[in-house]
């Protein structure tokens, strides 16, 4: 059992049950190169669940997918000064192809702002060569000194990149919320995991942009999770690499531009938010198998009779556009399947022994609540729908609710301390709109603004850390 | 026009004419750094129908998408000694992360047999675990010291890479084959070019294989193209690697293995074999999109009712699962438009103009022969699919006749030399079997040995090169 099964416990040890839950579960593995890990089966095939239904999205309002390079090279990484402060720390360099060293090293992506937008430049004539919407599923390299940890914060991870130009900000102002939005059905409606919209403090906006939209979720540890960001660029980069397009007035103007990510940083949320003490728990949306079903098999003669039933059932929900596995290895027990599906998160079982076969019936089980439900034959695809509809929605209640009991309103600064120190979880509070309070608060507490939230509230007190007229009432957390 | 019709006659310098049409259809570009290519929308969107026709083949036969590091430690790199060697001459490598110079420097995966395999002794326990079958899609890195070509050659590409492990020598050689199959569909029945399927010759082998197996195809200047290969890499390096599992007879085994792959080097084969002096010629099954309805607005009275009816027309198709632009923008002309998606490669035109809207009717144009037919309206549907389905039929047989009219069977060495020199194409000889004459037929010649054909014919002479007596009938050729 200690081979398969889940030894920490959840509320005990949630870093620790992190890392066991993703191994034992086979979701991934750590790799044989240092600070970087393999997606496996499963966790890949929940990223390529989100990675279709976000990208026909995106594709029905006109972004194109292309694929620039992996490399970029030094002097177009440098040439936004603060975008290259921002990634330098994290770049990694190639110097040497084969027995040649390189005259000029070049990076591997940490993004592909400079390398597009040098691109752009060369693209973008006139006005109805615009607005340009193109995205990339790709690798991304960030070489973290930082601890690292599985899918959260890792050397190398994969994620698409929006980048767009337009005629007019109000157009790229659309665009980095529409992006949000886009961002926010992924994680709200397949994902189950509900999330804070706002805009991110300048301290802690993406190098080189205007301002950075976000969408913050709450880790079970009350540590926030940036979930994905959507930038809008203004004319910073365009000003850079001359980004310009003639006009219908024949004059000529910069562009506006917008970038926008989410990662496979997002199967991590998953895991931490769903997942129990028996495994992981995948909402239906984007789980890879919907459906297992586990025969019970006794006695020799009725094993082929309730594998043949079994099989029907099978393909009766294949045909219905539902996933299945049908387990009936003759080489393991029910019981050890039953944790091993479970272990691996999926939504419901479907278990048919000797009396169901003789009653015309199955046994239904829900991963997330446990509860057992015997289901008529004929119902069991409408069934199944409606169970795997529930999950999906209880999963996300259940997270909600769990957002709200976690987030407290503090007038004081003696309540923010005391408060982040006992129960974590988001701080609401007051705040002047200054760097310093907020670079002071960080460096006091480790919690950071997370959120300047879209959903305003009036402010009521003065700024928590200085007492100062409150500009807005934003989100502090600790994160990861 | 000189700014965007194709001025380079494909029949008069093939390889200026091969870059136009692919920078000025906006097919791809070049990149910022130094041979490295932008694989844009259009180009983008063939790739993704290649992929998904693929992974839904291969995902029917069981096999499951993963994702490993791109980065290789360089002591994992250099176990299997062949491979390495083989490999070691074009890999780039990683020395520094951020500011820090590494202690191991790290490869950029070339390939990822290596990476993977380290990682499948760890998985692999029993025979329960077998067969492990697991595909990749992700960008590779080589890095070239030859002049690269758009799609052909360059630092880094996308492919995919499978990676299969067996109990048994035997399910590893159907696995070598099952994947070149579905190679050969997508080659032939998607992108419509013709494969010879075959072995390769020892010298040409992948790098630590026992074999490999091939697909090739003739491009237009007659030489050869590798479209795809399928590896039987047998147990070594199982060996190397310790890729054990317990058989049901409780002993230890070494499993058998196999890796396969087709990179974005296949939009090259398809610009170069379908395209003609307007521009691209994109497949109907492979298409980005099928269908572009172009109306022929002459007064400003019917402007809108035929607008109007080009939008019904665009929405039935839609409706019936083509892919369909409809190009009403008042910014350039019909010729215009008719040129532009010409040079596209858009497999059908549908043009409407006042007189069609009186006789409810519209034109329907053929991409790959220029052939127009009036269509009644009721029946465009019908129409739009037996065009699709017939261009679709037509380039495959083209390309077949040219490739069959540019095979030669030689007996001699000099009608070899003297058929290479004045047709090109495939030749067809005798073989000894002896690397010796296959390196000195390639020294003196230029052609190596592209593929023992698995379709075998019986040898009537001796070697092409020695004279003894031969073993097998190969295609030798000029290659990319």
């Amino acid at each position: 059992m200690s081979d398969t099964g889940v030894t920490v416990k959840k509320a005990e040890n949630f870093s620790d049950w992190y890392v066991e839950v993703i191994m034992k579960a086979g979701f991934a593995d750590y790799a044989p190169v240092k600070g970087c890990m393999i997606i496996r089966e499963d966790a890949y095939a929940v990223w390529e669940k989100i990675q279709s239904a976000f990208d026909a999205r995106i594709k029905s309002t006109g972004h194109r997918n292309v694929y620039f390079p992996l490399f970029i090279p030094e002097s177009l990484l440098k040439k936004e000064a603060e975008h290259f402060a921002g990634f330098t720390p994290e770049v990694a360099w190639i110097s040497q192809g084969g027995d040649t060293e390189l005259e000029e090293k070049v990076a591997v992506r940490p993004t592909s702002e400079t390398i597009m937008y040098a691109t752009f430049a060369k693209w973008i004539r006139s006005w109805r060569d615009l607005p340009v919407k193109i995205n990339q599923w790709c690798n991304i390299v960030r070489w973290e000194t930082k601890s690292t940890r599985l899918f959260l914060r890792t050397r190398e991870f994969l994620w698409q990149e929006g980048h767009t130009a337009h005629a007019t900000q109000e157009q790229a102002e659309e665009e980095v919320l529409y992006a949000l939005s886009e961002y926010r059905n992924i994680m709200e409606n397949y994902l189950a995991i509900p999330v804070i919209p706002g805009k991110k403090s300048d301290s802690e906006k993406f190098a080189g942009a205007l301002y950075t939209t976000t969408l913050e979720a709450m880790m079970p540890d009350g540590k926030a999770l940036q979930m994905g960001t959507s930038h809008n660029l203004g004319q910073n980069f365009a000003k850079v690499f001359d980004v310009k397009y003639i006009g219908e007035d024949k004059q000529d103007h910069l562009v506006w531009q917008t970038s926008w990510g989410i990662s496979t940083r997002l199967l991590g949320a998953m895991v931490m938010v769903h997942g129990d003490d028996k495994g992981l728990v995948i909402p239906p949306k984007v789980a890879p198998t919907q459906v297992v079903i586990v025969p019970i098999l006794f006695k020799s003669a009725e094993v082929e009779a309730i594998i043949a039933k079994a099989k029907e059932i099978a393909e009766t929900l294949k045909a219905k556009g539902f996933t299945v596995i049908l387990d009936d290895r003759q080489e393991y027990t029910p019981g050890w399947k039953f944790n091993q599906w479970e272990l691996k998160g999926v939504p419901v079982r479907v278990e048919i022994g000797p009396r169901d076969l003789k009653q015309g019936q199955v046994v239904m089980v829900r991963r997330d609540t446990g509860q057992k439900n015997p289901v008529k034959e004929a119902d069991i695809p409408a069934a199944a729908e409606m169970l795997l509809d529930e999950i999906q929605k209880n999963l996300f209640a259940k997270a909600k609710a769990f957002m709200q009991q976690n987030t407290y309103t503090v007038q004081t600064y003696d309540e923010f301390k005391r408060v982040l120190c006992e129960k974590g979880g988001f701080l609401k509070a007051s705040w002047c709109g200054s760097s310093d309070c907020e670079a002071k608060i960080k460096e006091e507490t480790g919690a950071t603004i997370r959120v300047l939230p879209f959903d305003k509230e009036e402010t009521k007190s003065g700024c928590v850390h200085c007492g100062e007229p409150a500009k807005d009432i934003v989100y502090f957390a600790r994160s990861y």
